[in-house]
């Protein structure tokens, strides 16, 4: 064990960032900001953080914004800021689902880095055109699957392409939740009522919140492409017009099977995401709520618990740990070096060259995946769980 | 807490125990022999230990049985035993799968009780036939569905008959193992060549040595009625003639949804079984692994740890708790408890009394059910998934 | 991973048992017959189960016990079962410490061999009285220190033995409890009543009672002699005549440093003994609450979890192992484990051959050790914590 | 549960900082520069990063720093600083120990609060000398002993507070580390050579590292004053100046007994530091390594496990909360909450208004109280483990 810290303060100029939503009232708009900060890449310079413009004003002022650059909406923030000598260079864009969209493309076309919430978008069609975009533009789309951030995941994704685990047979992925046990979207608790609305959500409930980052992680660790799936797509409080609940078989390519569950009903979960993965020579198992941990065992050797900062710990984990082993590192961290990654990747397009290939983040592909994934959820369920490709 | 011991020892006449099966070799012989002495209720005086009359002969010796009741065979031990006056009261049948519905018969026809490992037939026919015979015979017929002697398990099951979880919504099941990650059964070992071979096990293998644990639990907690599965059943481990994997989504009665996962070949799980429920008001969740605990959330509220012996177990779980709570009791205990419980309706049928309606072991119905369900999940995989009605 | 039982059942002829306490409302006393029963060696035949004749009667009748052989004390059993031809060949002896002694010293200098519940003997002077009693009998002395009898305690064990922790630092002992949080002994529980007597227990409450068992097993793992201890011994609870907390610091023979805690008046423990053992290569970790598991780690490796039945179990552990890992083994199956060594010792005893060198049982001077640690506990708390020699 | 994020960002125009120490290869000075930014409420804009000028300037550049404001000392800094405008309005002392006194009171005598990490100073006489300047100076004193900032600290402390555990009995303290296991401290790693160097560390090496912490811990959740304590402290490694290991017994006032372990050499731990309180009506635990989860225990109910952000957290834990349950914060959080709270005060008083009396952080008093109990340790360990009054 060391106990140096491993991870430098920022060196280059820090990127200029601008936000799209995350006013006052918001949960993930701070949550980005935080992680900004935390590897101090950033400097957030512009805002349109409500879609009141009002709101947006007194929420940039609450930031210590310039008020000259709250701005009453995404679009106008797009072209002023394009404008600007000193405008953004990045943009985070942290609505509800079905804004990323319209959003991410009038920064992109501007040439503007986009950091963008998950899911991709509200629906597939979206998601296809934002794809589009985004291979047209010579700005980068980073999706911030924040648990790809976690060192013990970047462990975990390791082993397996190291060829620790073997071929791998088995992924199963979970991420149960107990925060809408009750309808409380109905006493207007605001994280609730966007999340369970269709229209700026999309067609997943569950499976759009929660479901893609649990499928997101199974992917990211395994490196494996979903072939088709099998979906039991519930939802059990009454009134709610997205689903609550699903249950998900999954085929692999290459012959792997998986399972996933997803729920906000499972009362005793907080966000109780867990990824197992099992191959012919070893299996992993790793859940996010004791993210420092990662279960390794080899067929016929004792189960190792291999801990962030730990003997066991490899490369692609100490790239993005701060602190040593034994003092945990949590969800902000996991999600600053998104958006650390991102900044790498920021300023090596800045300066023209060649990001580091070490530098890992979710990509507008994975969240073309994550979309595809929920419509197939759907879909296959009003078919009453026949198999949809993917 | 207490550290009054709360079992009392045996005051009845011990019942006069035979067994089929168990020989030199095998395993669960000797585990359903330690749960017999466990609390002293039995007496074992004869054996049809094995197929084979001479090891038969050794095994019953090494057990101290009298050399004239070793039988060669169970049709033998039937016959013979049925005519002592001092002949046996009740019969353990511990051989592997396709032998439990004759012998059984021979038994049951012949008003000797029976105590059977499970599942309870090779095949769905076998298994109602032998209900019949069961409903037919005045012997009792107890299937040694051994996890529902656990105490926590007790304590589960008292708190969804108690209303504290709710309205149920949601049965979760798993059982993964890995013993059979690699293909031991062609190294000639006993447990995993009957264990894979369809002649002797029927057409289940994971789905029908451990998927009917997990099965069976899931209902016992629960106390609903599977309605259709969708299965997705495989074989990952090439030669193998049995599933060794099997994913499983499940609608019971009442609206409710079930997974069940179950696998041998999953590295760095032993014996991983798992049952978590959710209902309206709280969930549960219980380890067999580490089965003294028992996790109980209501809504709203911290979650509990409830312990064996401890503050939260109710009548139900002290019913069956031996000795007091941080003093762990284990497989065996919970094993010894349906030996008990066999016991007390055995000794009840033998006074002419009704036993105590507190009294709990698995019968022939769970049997059949367990048979059903390992036949859907083979019937649903082959038609790739397709929900088959229970 | 093997699921094959380990452990065979009983060959020889079984030895004849006497018990003497374990009367109705006794505790330790259903426990000692649990776990003399659970591997087949003994016939319990003859009992002094209480101090009342009357009750001893009863008691013995409940347990289907020959009304001729239950005896109105443990004098009159000592004498007239050495009378007979088929009398005792052993007895336990579970009653409370003070007549441990004496009842011992009877059936000793009878030639019948004694398993005794620890402590020791209610006062040192007894207990050096004992020792020269054992040491000139033929028979043989088993204290039952019953958590020596775990699978992983041996494995412990084992590690120091063959170096794997390098030379040993420290030995970290703890035991608390909570059941004496309040004056229990004041409502008459008979459990609280004699152990918070000095009459009864000696001078040690908590020392005597718990942490006699962690000192005990700290030295059994560790293989390492107490050279002096430092006490600060307390009683939370007003009235009560004994201790129920005890912090000791101790220095072992050769430079090992080592701490114990026992407590009976920490909230949210119900017996939780934990030996941490450290030396310089490695170090260990076991919890008896979850007995199964073993947690070692190497200088420079990732943290091992080694299991019961589990793949990084040694021959030490396997000896006394008798289900397949993640079936987990409790508490009646490590005491029963030190009654099946004592049997092994017995029968070898009995046919005058060496007794197989892997037999392991704590002895009298094991019961010397741990009332000299009580005693000296009380003197050093007596001088403020001075240091007193062992 | 909610998932709103419950900490706004900065409103308070940013405090601008300095940093004494903190240089390249410097552990704490990079935690303390991420914990200042977290919450926005500190700008760097100084700082003497090294006694060495050139790497000063160096390593503040990488810092971004204007490199007139690198100083080559800690009292350059001071005077020049405190001569400019725009000079820094607080400083972090991240040297080592030996450094604290000197460059605090450089700071605090110039009108300059101090955030200074633990321990105070490496010997007592600076740290009284300390606390008469801290005492007649208008600025704050801020000691990071940073476990403090953990919303379950906080929530166990409101627990103490509000009575919730009744009068305390038991406060249970360790901290065991391995990275010292070995004399790495001859390979010449920086940490490990100046806390390992009693010219840099002070008297103390384990004790003041990390059992300051533990015993701040303990009395910082407890309310406890030490009375006395009785040490045996010890170095293990073979060539080593300082302690690595120590064992002491505590008395509290009010009659309350304690237990500190805290150790260097234990190998399998990484930061173990756990604290666990006794009281009459119930018991807590808390380990920092898993820092969300809090254990309460009533006296005779079943164990709660008290999530952060979860139902059971009170109000002085969500205070400090940033995220929802499940998504665990960790060190850095709680190190940024210490800054935040800094923050608090130090901006009421810029604006001469009187600090929310929520805000909480610990002070000179406490510094000089970790001080203090070093020095009783070695004091007490040197009398061979007589009582020394604190």
């Amino acid at each position: 064990m060391t106990i140096e810290a491993s991870k430098s303060d920022a060196v280059s100029a820090k990127i200029r960032l601008g936000m799209v939503g995350g006013g006052q009232g918001a949960f993930i708009g701070a949550v980005h900001r935080m992680a900004a900060r935390l590897d101090d890449h950033y400097d957030l310079v512009a805002g349109a953080l409500s879609s009141t413009p009002d709101k947006s004003k007194v929420s940039g002022a609450a930031l210590g914004l310039d008020p000259d650059r709250c701005y009453g909406s995404f679009a106008e923030m797009a072209e002023k800021e394009a404008a600007r000598p000193d405008g953004i260079e990045a943009v985070s864009i942290v609505t509800p689902n079905h804004v990323h969209f319209a959003a991410a493309k009038a920064f992109l076309e501007r040439g503007i880095h986009v950091i963008c919430d998950k899911p991709l978008t509200s629906n597939l069609d979206d998601a296809h055109r934002l794809k589009e975009v985004a291979d047209n533009s010579k700005s980068l789309f980073i999706l911030t699957h924040n648990y790809t951030g976690y060192p013990m995941v970047r462990h975990a994704r390791e082993l397996v392409q190291t060829g620790a685990l073997g071929d791998l047979r088995l992924v199963q992925m979970e991420y149960p939740q107990d925060w809408l046990a009750e309808p409380v979207e109905q006493t207007g608790a605001k994280q609730a009522v966007w999340r369970t609305d269709p229209a700026q959500s999309g067609v997943g409930g569950s499976t759009g919140d929660i479901g893609t980052h649990a499928y997101n992680l199974g992917s990211f660790i395994s490196g494996l492409e979903l072939e088709e799936l099998a979906a039991d797509v519930h939802t059990f409080v009454e009134g709610r017009r997205l689903d609550d609940n699903a249950h998900v078989m999954m085929r692999f390519k290459g012959g792997v099977k998986g399972l996933l569950w997803c729920s906000q009903v499972a009362i005793g979960n907080e966000n109780g995401l867990k990824v197992r993965i099992y191959g012919t020579k070893a299996g992993i198992e790793w859940t996010q709520a004791d993210p420092n941990y990662l279960w390794f065992t080899k067929l016929g050797e004792p189960k190792q618990l291999i801990t962030r900062g730990g003997a066991g710990a490899g490369s692609a984990a100490s790239r993005v740990t701060r602190i040593p082993g034994g003092h945990p590192e949590g969800y902000l961290e996991a999600f600053a070096t998104i958006y650390s990654e991102a900044a790498a990747a920021i300023q090596a397009a800045r300066s023209g060259v060649t990001v580091d290939p070490a530098v890992v983040y979710p990509t507008v592909d994975d969240g073309v995946k994550g979309v595809a994934f929920v419509t197939a959820c759907i879909e296959s369920s009003r078919k009453n769980g026949a198999w949809v490709k993917l």
